[in-house]
């Protein structure tokens, strides 16, 4: 069924069930789609109609379990209990979600780091093993790394993109400056801060 | 009528826009909605739905003019020749973002850093000027800077987007875990690293 949502959907699913996560913690344990849509700026039949791909459950003007709900969009997104990701590229970008210590708690591991400067490899501080960039393909393989994080720039993207994919990843998150090509099979996130600029700058009508 | 066009519509043109920015590069003047869509992974009949959003131009099939359709999608979608930004937070993501050498030649000027640590302020290495985070406010408004870059933690974020917000800032591109309170008249654009994770793993079926 996952295969007929729309990306748009799976989108604001995900922010959905991170404002679930954050109620939990406040210890709300009901909530309608209509207290959801102001939390992430989304009218309310926007958000039950995301909610309705995934089947049924509950109604969301009376309203949802908080628990509930988040259990399944979790089941029916298929967010999964552990995956294995790395960051290629640690420069000044990689460095800083190399840093980021969130991952482990949501179920994301990072096992491996990658740059092209052999030198700089000695001085990383980090507890995640970098690699020079020659070994993508036959890490990612050997490591069974799904996810890959990309923050090079624009002109080697592609062929490293390329490398990952070969070795076998599913997923990429690609902040370098280029629209990477799409690959049957692999997810690809495009995050470009120009673009994300001009995409603001549209919505807002400066 | 810009009002009327979806967000997601609004993020594929973007997208598009840039491709055409490419193919400029390249040498290449005249394209198709098919070969757009291969660009950027979406359907032909998509592209050429959101480029109807924008008006008359041209016919998809028989192909657009890459110069004539890249204006097309610049005057209609209001992006901007000049606009002042700011980042809030100099740690590793926002020292990686302040380094960013792109946003000049696409008409961003980022002309202001804050920091609430004012020790690191004399420290950080930066033709930006940086701010200490409690002048936020009085600098936006000085400056009529529009829009800011938000990486800080999620506890400090959403009083920190309010400040933003009374110094009169319309645009948000926020990468604290958090997702802020929609405003009215403001664009916000969330990016959390693990919520574009969860999303990767949703779409790639892991």
């Amino acid at each position: 069924m996952k295969k007929n949502i729309p990306t748009p959907a799976i989108e604001r699913l995900c922010s959905v069930y991170h404002v679930l996560e954050e109620m939990e913690k406040e210890g709300v344990t009901a909530v309608s789609s209509k207290e959801i849509g102001v939390r992430i700026g989304v009218e309310a039949h926007s958000i039950r109609k995301d909610i309705n791909y995934l089947g049924e459950i509950g109604n969301g003007r009376a309203g949802y379990e908080v628990g509930e709900l988040k259990r399944h969009i979790k089941k029916h997104l298929k967010l999964p209990e552990h995956t294995k990701a790395c960051i290629v590229g640690i420069g000044r970008l990689g460095t800083a979600i190399l840093h980021d210590n969130r991952f482990a708690s949501y179920g994301y591991d990072v096992v491996a780091g990658f740059d092209t400067n052999i030198n700089k490899l000695e001085t990383i501080k980090t507890n995640v093993p970098v690699y020079p960039a020659h070994e993508i393909t036959a890490i990612v393989k050997r490591n069974r790394i799904q996810l890959a994080v990309l923050a090079i720039p624009a002109d080697t993207a592609q062929e490293t993109a390329d490398r990952l994919i070969d070795g076998g990843i599913v997923g990429i998150l690609n902040f370098a400056p280029v629209v990477l090509h799409p690959v049957s099979g692999v997810a690809i996130r495009n995050i470009d801060i120009v673009n994300e600029f001009r995409i603001l700058s549209s919505i807002a009508n400066i």
